[in-house]
């Protein structure tokens, strides 16, 4: 890339980090891709205070990443459901498992597999690629001001 | 997915957010890959205190994320550079960027644009897709415990 910063504050990256830059926010939609819906499962699967999990809920709600729904059949019940805002967090998700599975836990050792559902072959890891499907790195980049930028 | 939980604690986004889970954390890494590798070119790209700073760097050191080396001629000048580890981040920070990009800041208003070095082209927006090049949403993966697996 250009030898450049990213303007910062007006960069893309900041202004999803200020929506999801801390560790139990990305974990609870982790948890909401893999069908926890209840606010008992999503506590119980991270380990969390009610406290805590209630003020992030309540956060990714404002945000638009999950919907509270009324599920109850008798009497209220609530889940909390993937936006498609939410569903588009799942290029991000998984290159993070593909970056943790390879760089701290180590190929041969991941807790989570995740299969295609029909072919149940394993999902390759993301890579950043060019129109033609090259893999680019770093030096391959650059970075230029777009539209909205100041 | 199938309905289940992704085992809390053992799971690799868990891993990766113990170490990036943190706004400053990752937007260190993001100046990085622009090039900036001066304590001063970081503090002044993100606003961020010397205090802050120092500690977020003393952080993804520890973690193999930045080396820090001595690039001084006469005298030391310390340089933060990205490690294989750290380059090994850029489908995260494209994903997310991609993300914000579309559901944040909104199509056509992006601050920043990366582009191909050599085409000058945009590069595509990362997509999760099988072994065929279909993309793949959240109903058509599962998990299963993978080799690591308690």
């Amino acid at each position: 890339m250009e030898k450049r910063t990213s303007t910062g504050a007006d960069c893309a990256i900041a202004e999803a980090l200020a929506v999801l830059g801390d560790a139990w926010t990305l974990r609870i939609v982790h948890e909401a891709f893999f069908g926890a819906t209840r606010f008992t499962d999503l506590q119980q699967a991270l380990g969390i205070s009610r406290n805590v999990l209630s003020g992030r809920l309540t956060h990714l709600v404002e945000h638009g990443i999950l919907d509270r729904v009324d599920a109850g059949r008798t009497g209220q019940r609530f889940e909390y459901r993937l936006t498609d805002k939410g569903e588009a967090l799942l290029p991000t998700l998984t290159a993070l498992r593909d970056w943790a599975d390879e760089w701290i836990i180590g190929a041969g050792n991941e807790p989570l597999i995740i299969t295609d559902r029909k072919t149940r072959r394993r999902i390759p890891k993301l890579r950043v690629r060019d129109g033609s499907g090259r893999i680019l790195t770093r030096a391959d980049l650059q970075a230029r001001p777009g539209p909205g930028a100041e």
